[in-house]
């Protein structure tokens, strides 16, 4: 399954050379993460309280054009390979005007860990979501 | 007139307390100054290409109640003084679900200036809206 | 006493006006608070281990000249007030190279609570520190 | 050659997990190229008044070791790879105290643009540092 996630580019996203700064795009990814398991009625802060944590920890991330400010754009996110710990998940940025022009694209790698970053198992409601 | 924005309390705003790190405030109300111009036609991008930048010279902040991740959050956002080179807003943060406890309250003064960051006089049109 | 603290503002600090970003500033008064209490030998992480958090409660920001990318600055930091549960700093940012121009001047209240977030009284051996 | 810079772990780089937030990291790296240039007189500011940028186009990220708060670490950079607009560095962040245990390696392939975000050569002063 596919899952899309709108969002605004603020000035908190910029910098000097007047482009989204580059790090800021894993934020982006992981808010479209975080509102995918929302969505199906997960919450990461009760994720945490269960001692589940979801560190990310690999990424491969093609920036392809540059996005600006007031930019509304569309995160388009889906799992590409899951494991007992840890799974991958291809997501992509499109500008909401231009809806063939990709932005930038990621493969990323998370793990599940308990409070003691020991790997733990993936529960198996969220992987079915996130396979549907 | 007073303006209403909504948002989401993601990872990114939180720290190693728990609770969302106070300098992330600043770009909460950042946001929703920012929407309040844009649902009146003006965007930050133009008016910076026409030389036009507001940055922030003055603010007085009171933490009341702390946010957690996962929050939605509304911050109201009205102007309460204006002169010919600078505003100050009033804005609070409430959670959506405790519509009468305050989060968190600021007095943010903006100036207004040109690239040159020389005093500029604040645009007739914008006064207008944020006096409305 | 007054700490005195060195750093450099990278592009990360910057945004689109080609300033550095308001909001980013109550994180270099962190930074500078941190590392006063970091020469005395305590450790934020081992605090928080024992259930002690300094959350931010109020805070007073003259914004007075602009900061750019590259730039090397100091801020002077010092006790103003101190209460059982709380304590006032007064932390002022001035560039390297001009010292006598002052960039920002802040008043930032500081309350001691446990994980529970209920006040908490700070450590005698850390005010004694920031007294002398 | 191969380059090193030392920077602290504070609370703004830190997430409600107790981990540093993965995004940080390459804000982090960003840092040390910019230091880099800095050691041999380049300054990112006036980069950028002649019109030059630096974005970074792609990146692989791989999180080995969990960074926590107050970490003191050093990154080491080197480039292993130049063409005429881009440039690909190897960045490796360890812990001042384990320096054999990698926490984070990265492969970042940053171009050379101007101010319309064309293509431009990248100036052989700068090339010659780095291959030094």
């Amino acid at each position: 399954m596919q899952h899309s996630f709108s969002m605004r580019v603020y000035i908190e996203d910029t910098d000097v050379s007047g482009l989204v700064y580059h790090p800021n795009y894993l934020s982006f990814f992981s808010r479209a993460r975080s509102e995918w398991l929302r969505e199906y009625g997960f919450s990461l802060q009760e994720l945490q309280k269960n001692q589940l944590i979801f560190p990310v920890c690999q990424v491969e991330l093609a920036y392809k054009r540059p996005l600006f400010l007031d930019d509304e754009i569309v995160i388009y996110s889906e799992l590409i390979e899951s494991k007992k710990c840890s799974m991958v998940f291809l997501q992509k940025i499109y500008r909401k005007t231009e809806p063939h022009a990709l932005i930038c694209e990621a493969k990323i790698k998370v793990a599940c860990v308990d409070e003691h970053l020991k790997p733990k198992c993936i529960p198996a409601e969220i992987l079915k979501i996130c396979k549907e």
